[in-house]
C-alpha cells in the first residue's frame, strides 16, 4: 500500500464514527421502549416510554402511566436481558411528567414501594399537585422529597422553568421544558438532547385556536431550527380522538386533522419539506374503533409525507 | 303410576328448589369474578372483586384497583358474553372501597369516563380522600357529586356508618361495614347479605396485635354468629407478605400466621370448626418468590382444615 493510500485508510477509520457506518444506514440517535401507549381506560397500557442514548441504558421516561407491566412486555420482547424489577429499578433514572392526570402518574405511583430514588422532573405545577393528590398519607404514602409530613424522600422533585436547560442526572442528557394547553391544566412538552440530537415528547394538547393559546406556535418556533439543521429527530405528541369529536369535547386533545394543521405551522416555520420527519402518534383513546379510524385518518391527511409511526407497548424503536 | 307415586312425584318436583338439584350439590349463595387479585407493583391486576347473586348480572365490586384489563381477561375466559365496556357500564351497580390506597381505586377512576351512573360506598374518611386527592380538577375531573366544584355526579358518594345496614341499589343485596385498621389509615370489611347468605370482603388489615385495636376482634364477634348458622358463605381476607416479613415493616397488612392466628380467634368465637369454611386469600404482594412462599406457608400452617382458595384474574368462582 502507498503511503498516500495508507494516510487514506487512516483517514476513513478516523472519520467512521462521523460518516457513519455504511452511507446507507443512518446512525441511530435515540433508543425509545414504549411502556404504554393509549390514552385511556385500559390500566395495563398508559402512556409511558423509556429513552435512552444507544448503547446506554441511562433511560428517562416520558409519563408513568403504566410502568411495571410494560416493561414486563418489553422483557418478554427481549428489549431488555434482567428482570423487569430490575430495568425499573437500575435502567430508569428519571421521570419527566407533563401533567398529573392519574393515566400519566399511576405506574410511578403504583411503584414507588420497590423502586430505587430518583428526580422527578416537572412543571412547578404538576409537581405541587403531586404532592397534594399523590403522595399523601391517606391516598398513598409520601416518597417525595417535600410535601406532607414525613417525607421518605426516595423522589427529588426538580422544577423546570420553561427555556432553560437542565442536565439530566445519572444520564449525558439535558432537557428543556415547554408549557402546553391541556383544557384547566398546564401540560408540557420536553425537549430532551443527547450529543448533537434532540427529541421532543408533548404531554396531553390541546390545539392552540380551541385552547385560546400561543402554547403551541412558541413551541414549533423554538424548534423549528433544529428542524431546519435535521438535529431533531423525532416528535412524540398525542391524537387522542377521531375527527369527528366534537369540539366541545376535545377535553383539551388533538385529532388528526388538527394535528396535520400543527405539522403545516411546523413546516412553515421551519421553512422546509417534513417529508420523511418521524412524528410517533401517543395517547390514542380506546375503543378499538376509534383507533382504526384515527389512524386511517392520519394516514389519508399526511400529504406533508410525515413518517407516521404507531409505536407498541414493548416494541423498541430506534431513531 | 299409582296416585301415591304420582303425588310423591309433584311433592318432589315442588320441593327440588328447597333440596337441590341432585342431593351432594351444594347450592350456589354467590357468584364472584376476580378482576385483579394481587396486592401491588402490576398495574395489570390490582384489587377488585365483581360479586353477585347467581343468575343476576347485578354486580357489586370490591374495591377497584384494576377493572378494565381484568373484566377483558374475564371476557375473554368466557365469565361474560358481552363486551368488556358494557360489563363495566351495565353490570357493576356499585363500587364498595375498602381505603382509598390508589391501588384500590386506580381503576375506577381510570374507567369513570367511560362508566355510568352509580354508587360509590365507603366510611366518611375514605370518600373524604377520594374528594379530596381522586376526583379533583387537578389529578382529573371530578366525577363525584360533592368535593370541587363543578361536581359531574356521575358518581353518587354513600357514605357507610359501621353498624347500619345498608341496601345496595339496583340489586337486591345489603351491606354492613365495619372498620379495620390498616397502619394511618381506617379501612373497610363490607358484609354483604344476598337472600339470607352472607359474605364478608375485608379490605387491607393488620393484625389487632400490631395495630394496637380491637377492629378484628369486634368484627369476628360480629360475625361468629353467621358462622354458627352457617349462613356465612366465605371470608374474603388478606396475606400480603410471607412470614419472615419484620413486624415493622409489614405497614398495616398480615401475614400466613397471623392470618391463621385470626382464625383460630373466628373458631374459637363461633364455638366450633372451621372446618371446610371458604377462605379467599387477597392481595399477595410480588415478587412471585414471595407469593409461592406465602401459599406454601398457608398451607403448612392451616390446622383448622379451611378450604383456602386463590382467586386468579378473569376465572369465575362461585360459592
Amino acid at each position: 500500500m502507498s503511503n498516500r493510500n495508507c494516510f487514506r485508510l487512516v483517514l476513513y477509520i478516523l472519520l467512521l464514527p462521523v460518516i457513519g457506518f455504511g452511507q446507507g444506514k443512518k446512525s441511530t440517535s435515540f433508543h425509545i421502549v414504549p411502556l404504554g401507549v393509549l390514552g385511556g381506560i385500559d390500566e395495563s397500557n398508559l402512556s409511558a416510554y423509556m429513552v435512552a442514548a444507544p448503547g446506554t441504558n441511562d433511560y428517562i421516561c416520558f409519563d408513568a402511566g403504566t410502568l411495571h407491566y410494560g416493561i414486563e412486555k418489553a422483557v418478554n420482547n427481549g428489549a431488555f436481558s434482567i428482570p423487569a424489577e430490575q430495568v425499573l429499578r437500575r435502567y430508569i433514572k428519571g421521570y419527566f411528567i407533563s401533567h398529573a392526570h392519574l393515566d400519566h402518574i399511576a405506574g410511578l405511583i403504583i411503584n414507588s414501594p420497590d423502586d430505587t430514588a430518583k428526580t422527578i422532573y416537572a412543571l412547578g405545577s404538576t409537581i405541587e399537585t403531586i404532592k397534594k393528590d399523590y403522595f399523601t398519607w391517606e391516598s398513598w404514602a409520601n416518597f417525595g422529597d417535600d410535601g406532607e409530613a414525613p417525607a421518605l424522600k426516595k423522589y427529588h422533585y426538580q422544577i423546570l422553568t420553561p427555556d432553560s436547560i437542565v442536565n439530566i442526572k445519572n444520564t449525558a442528557m439535558t432537557v428543556q421544558a415547554f408549557p402546553l394547553s391541556h383544557s384547566n391544566l398546564t401540560s408540557t412538552a420536553f425537549l430532551v438532547q443527547s450529543n448533537s440530537a434532540y427529541i421532543l415528547y408533548l404531554g396531553d394538547t390541546g390545539a392552540d385556536e380551541i385552547e385560546k393559546s400561543h402554547n403551541l406556535q412558541n413551541l414549533w418556533t423554538a424548534i423549528a431550527p433544529l428542524i431546519k439543521t435535521k438535529k431533531l429527530k423525532a416528535i412524540m405528541i398525542e391524537a387522542s380522538f377521531p375527527d369527528e369529536q366534537p369540539d366541545k369535547t376535545l377535553f383539551g386533545h388533538l385529532t388528526p386533522k388538527r394535528l396535520m394543521k400543527e405539522m403545516h405551522q411546523l413546516a412553515g416555520l421551519s421553512g422546509g419539506s417534513l417529508k420523511g420527519f418521524d412524528l410517533i402518534i401517543t395517547h390514542l383513546k380506546p375503543p378499538a374503533a376509534s383507533i382504526v379510524k384515527i389512524k386511517a385518518e392520519l394516514k389519508a391527511e399526511n400529504d406533508l409525507g410525515l413518517n407516521l409511526i404507531f409505536p407498541q407497548q414493548g416494541r423498541p424503536i430506534d431513531l
